[in-house]
């Protein structure tokens, strides 16, 4: 398989065979890629930022850790990392966050409302859809008071994110659609699947 | 309605209507409690830590904030809270987290089996549990690395956190089933609900 683009402000849902590796690509730098993760044999198993905190115990994951389903199950290896910042404690912006933070803007339905179409042929129900594992996004948090702030991303042009499957897995992934996330600038992603054994 | 007591290891669901306060209560300290929110009228609207860290911009909880649903509704306000430390990052305890983090000890249900049991006569799937508010829970996160640790809580015998609801609700609790969670004791919790308008 090519390399596929995913066009500026929206996003595509495909299969992922387990052992086989997703490489996201940010093509120009200073993109964030919304990131779900679906089992396909039972939509209801999907990505769980909370157990994914929990097993591990950390809330900044890079190369060599797991992302978690809300089953307890591993659903995807973080096998390589360009960045090392990325962002699992928001959802996915929303016709509802564009008005929330960008009241004198265009309301867009955001990568919620991209995950929602491109996810539903699948069987996934918009209310089902959990947070998302924002890649490349820069969240840092205050460690007195809390606080979260959304900062421009940190990845360069080519920066990239590879995962490998370890389940066969429903992916859905964005081009993000955000002021915010992305600091004002609405560019594409790419990415591409690398067959199990297949050396790149 | 007097005060009610949720037995060490157990929990419990029960309705609470817009307007009225729910008062959760430490009896003897130490010691946390798993909460779980859904609109009674559609349980597929659910607590979201996702969003809720979205629209408080904060990770640290407290008075004067809003917990949201996975539809951008608030579905509980915090109106007081003698405490100042609980969590929303992580997921309640269950069979799996027991295996992983207390393969020496006997294994359990956990707050997500007892929350699964008790929520399954309003129609809420086990699936379909998000990531619980864990009231007194005391998980600090390590601005530079994002490592978080599980500490003993900082609530005293007799602390108090308030509720108020923005929706008809459908509410599960609990007292906490796990070693860390509570530094290694299992203590009831004891809560009370406010009706609007009454002085307490």
């Amino acid at each position: 398989m090519s390399r596929m683009r995913i066009e500026p402000r929206s996003g595509v849902a495909f299969t992922l065979n387990q052992g086989d590796c997703l490489e996201v690509v940010d093509p120009d730098g200073g993109q964030v890629s919304d990131l779900l993760a679906f089992n396909s044999d039972d939509v209801r198993e999907s990505l769980s930022n909370g157990r994914t905190f929990d097993y591990e115990e950390t809330i900044r994951l890079s190369e060599g850790n797991r992302l978690w389903s809300n089953r307890s199950n591993p659903m995807l290896t973080i096998v390589h990392d360009s960045v090392g910042s990325h962002d699992f404690l928001l959802t996915p912006c929303s016709e509802d966050t564009f008005r929330h933070f960008y009241p004198d803007k265009p309301v867009h339905r955001g990568c919620f409302g991209n995950l929602a179409e491109a996810l539903s042929p699948y069987g996934v129900e918009q209310d089902a859809i959990p947070c998302a594992f924002n890649i490349f996004m820069n969240v840092p948090v205050d460690q007195v008071t809390g606080k979260i702030a959304v900062l421009p991303p940190a990845s360069k042009a080519g920066d990239v994110l590879q995962l490998r499957a370890e389940m066969d897995l429903v992916i859905g992934l964005t081009a993000c659609s955000a002021y915010a996330s992305n600091g004002g600038t609405f560019k594409p992603i790419d990415y591409q699947i690398l067959p199990k054994g297949r050396d790149e």
